[in-house]
């Protein structure tokens, strides 16, 4: 059995590693920190875990989590990664990163949308980008993963095939991302209360948000070139999901077949990925509570426009789900343990 | 006082106009009707409204409507005022229609998109489109009028300036639209149970849906150009509103200041669209329950993209207060009767 | 034109008193205070008031109230009425205070349940309770309001007419009660964070929430006896709206007939309860942005037991329309201006 | 490997069991069936299960669910059952049926409740009603489960210690019920649409829902005395779960420590029963998308009255969670298989 530390077992990253964990032939959970006003029995934190788990969560300490576990999650706030990875990898521990402190290669770049300085820049050339659609070797070997965020897992699968065909200009990306609120994470500020999400829905961030450089990084390394997208996230009044409505402008008119076929020959061995036949489109309750990502193309031949639509389960695919997908393919396990 | 009918008034724009002309100063709900299995007191037939209106709803009669009112409004399925119009139009009646049937110009494009036969082509030529900020002289003298559709209204509004204003490719704009509930119209279908749309999210009709024509229709006429926008509805989980995030690429560059000084000149005099400050955006909980549509420009003159954001409540609006407004202006009582 | 100041306007119930008292015709809004980092205009604050109202919302300054407003009401947290109402009534304004610092009579029982220091007992004496149902003739002469709790306004109002009947046993009364969100106040913490509210449901305070001696004093009061009633509430995935069941145990076997006439009579002058006839019972959504309390028996003759249903808008008659109700009483205007 | 069938695949319950069985080690579908237009694979019916299971559903057709299953569940609507009953079991089948049709011994009941006419009587006495806490020597020898309501088990477990006591008054318990949507059914009609049920909250079938006697039946059986609860079931607008506060009159004072010793004594050993601890009570996110029944109780010594708080999934324990455990139990699997 693979030992498991879980930093940050509260939030709800923290939260849903456990519910998969619990689930997982090979892993067991060791050890379990967050920040804390007392130890506390996770199960009781969480009642929902009650009979399933009985292991304390306390504030961090790093002897223990090195005596304890062979593989590590951080599931933190950003920033807070940085004093902890550099300790566990001379520790020889493995480790998987939910924050996005390890994700943008760009340093600036990192400091200008975070709006913090980066304490840790020599660990950022080692990390592999978690997206195992892409970078599967690169994680079996990694010693550091930086598990990529819940909007950039959506935007990168559905954009990179038709991108990478060379079909659309690449100066006219809108992305249109709409997710529930569980993806702000658990924070008790005024806008993620009840009364203010509940029948409401706005956008935020418009083309500033810290996710639209971790999306332009990827989307121009696969394709070679200088990808600068439009993004727009929405909030939506559901805890779960993300759902991407994706326009591009076609450089020539192709139809719907020839660009639906580039989809599913790209994905055609992927486990987690459902490219969805003509007339379908992907909708979040068939994604929710799942680590899939659907999508789906819409070609207009005469308008020469390309709309695709892809949907994910934030704490899954856009997380959590991920992040044990990756922990699967590091150690051997069959990539879906756990997951299905 | 105005005698008022409502054909439909088992509708949500039915209902909703109900509930708008109990405040009106001027007029008085005078006849109700809609398909109904036997007449029944509509504060039976919705609660709500009991203590607060004593009228029975049959099914409609039209010796009754021509004798008891003078304004009619249809709240009808499609196709089912052809059958009603002309005659009214002869009794001497003015009609405001919050069906489509009226609304398209070009009867083969109709045709198409709603999938029926047009059986009053001659009174289209006579409809007026009553969208106020754009037709309030021909309104005031209307006779028929055409009630704009709930997303086309949002559309309109928010496109229309930086369109005339010709700052902007007219081949590449992505209307992505989010839409409550009530937009569908009272029907018991699978796709509309609370089990289906809750905690979910989706795209429907990508680029076929039938206010598409619509929008193209109004914008290819303020702006004198043949307009083939993109429009991508999404079915939100809450009751009402619509929010519509629309994506252009400039011309040339411009900054936010430019653009948002067009919008807030073109409505400077308007009583129902508030142009927000820089660095706000639109959201569903300050205009649903109002006539209000507000309206947000986002400019990236780097990436020469402009993205507006408009939402509006699709009863008030985008149904029944637009309906209400355009009576107003008919009859020269304020503009704002009954809507604030 | 009366002019009114709202202390803790930013709240919900202070923004209700906006939006009311934005329709109402005799009176004007004159002065905005709320506990806020800097003065702002309540329009930037709230969004949804552009266009309608334009007043800056400031801290409190005694003096200014005095010199801006003829009544003032108050939607403070608790204990903070205490500073203020001794020197407001001292100035000669007539006061509505929203919060529960004057409603029970019992100094020790307010101290025990809301946990304080009663700071202004004189003034418990003086005030009178604001459920114009039970006190219209002493609401008319009041100088101070205590304004009836959200919760016991339904619940006062559906027990009060069996009990006075004296066809239930006393000592057996179970107050099943359902709020929305908005009933907690605008408060950003953790129970109330959309992630936690939505598509849970749970039970809190189970027979120790502060509105219970509340609801006995009332009870007590026009019973004549001793009632202590088991009082349960819940928190509803909604907005807003109360809905009660409330279970109680027949001395004798009755009818349905002979109870529902006795609400009837009760009631049947009353321009904001509704008895429903046989058959029907409560929903939200016939109440909701309306000041009406609807209330339904159901009589089991058999298992000899009343089920009672009642419901309400918590910010409407369970606080901010009631508080306009009274205002109405007490001024002379129509009870029910602004209010339909 | 278990041969599976499942007739109403297509339902809700059916949807869940298909779900559930997905991940059971020993079990495997083998055949679904449905009332359905024509035949199609289940993927394509529910696309949340693509990628998962690729089996075709079709009209239920006897011969081949005799060729291919060794034990049927039917998730039928009422009625439905009868016709097949008989067959399965005279084929040598074992059946689980989620519907009512085998639950009540009493036809006369059966037939005043559900307004139908018992077509199988005979059957009605081999049935074991498939509550494994109760009833779980009874299961592991049945051929024919009568699944219980969901309502009814969790009205059942959380009162029928109490009651076996003899600690609370026989003739004064109620029991007020919410359910979320899931537990009506899939059926589009007008009081289970989206906006009738979202922002509404009502009670329905007050003393005369179809699950009332089911509760009665199995409350007199285990305390030997003629049970008549007061039932009243509430729709809640969330997708899943049920919660029921339980309000009951104590014969004599007791305290918490007395009756939760009863409670946790009661259940010490059911793998899906958890007694809550002094001070907390249950909440539906804590048991939704498990098997979980979590029960407190809340004593008031001074009123003498007891409030027990119970809540589960109706889709698990309430349906078809019970269902696989049932299906267990009978076939020598472990408990929890498929279900943690």
């Amino acid at each position: 059995m693979l030992n498991i530390g879980i930093l940050g077992a509260t939030g709800y990253a923290g939260e849903e590693l456990i519910d998969i964990l619990l689930k997982h032939k090979y892993a067991r959970i060791a050890y379990l920190a967050a920040k804390i006003d007392q130890p506390d029995n996770i199960s009781s934190i969480f009642p929902k875990f009650k009979g399933r788990i009985d292991l304390v969560c306390t504030e961090p300490k790093l002897d223990e989590i090195i005596a304890k576990c062979d593989l590590v999650f951080l599931a933190l706030p950003h920033t807070q990664s940085f004093g902890i990875v550099p300790k566990l990898l001379k520790a020889g521990k493995r480790v998987i990163d939910l924050s996005a402190d390890y994700r943008l290669k760009d340093i600036p770049v990192y400091e200008k949308f975070y709006k913090v300085v980066h304490a840790d820049k020599d660990n950022v050339k080692k990390a592999v980008y978690g997206l195992p659609e892409f970078y599967r070797e690169e994680i079996k070997a990694a010693k550091l993963i930086a598990n990529p965020g819940c909007y950039p897992t959506a935007a990168i699968l559905a954009t990179a095939p038709v991108l990478i065909s060379g079909l659309v200009e690449e100066d006219c990306i809108f992305i249109d991302a709409k997710s529930g609120v569980s993806g702000a994470g658990r924070r008790a500020v005024n806008d993620l209360m009840f009364t203010e999400v509940n029948e409401n829905f706005k956008a935020y961030k418009v083309n500033v948000h810290q996710h639209m450089p971790e999306i332009d990084q990827e989307l121009s390394g696969v394709s070679k070139k200088t990808i600068k997208t439009n993004f727009v996230p929405h909030l939506l009044p559901v805890n779960r999901g993300i759902l991407e409505t994706i326009y591009f402008k076609l450089k020539k008119s192709a139809d719907q077949k020839q660009v639906l076929d580039i989809y599913k020959r790209f994905y055609k061995k992927e486990p987690f990925v459902r490219v969805l036949d003509e007339g379908k489109n992907p909708q979040l309750k068939d994604v929710v509570y799942t680590n899939y990502c659907d999508i789906a193309v819409n070609v207009d031949p005469e308008k020469k426009t390309l709309i695709v639509v892809a949907a994910i389960d934030n704490l899954k695919k856009g997380a959590s789900g991920q992040a044990v997908q990756n922990m699967n393919i590091m150690h051997g396990f069959a990539e879906s343990e756990g997951l299905v």
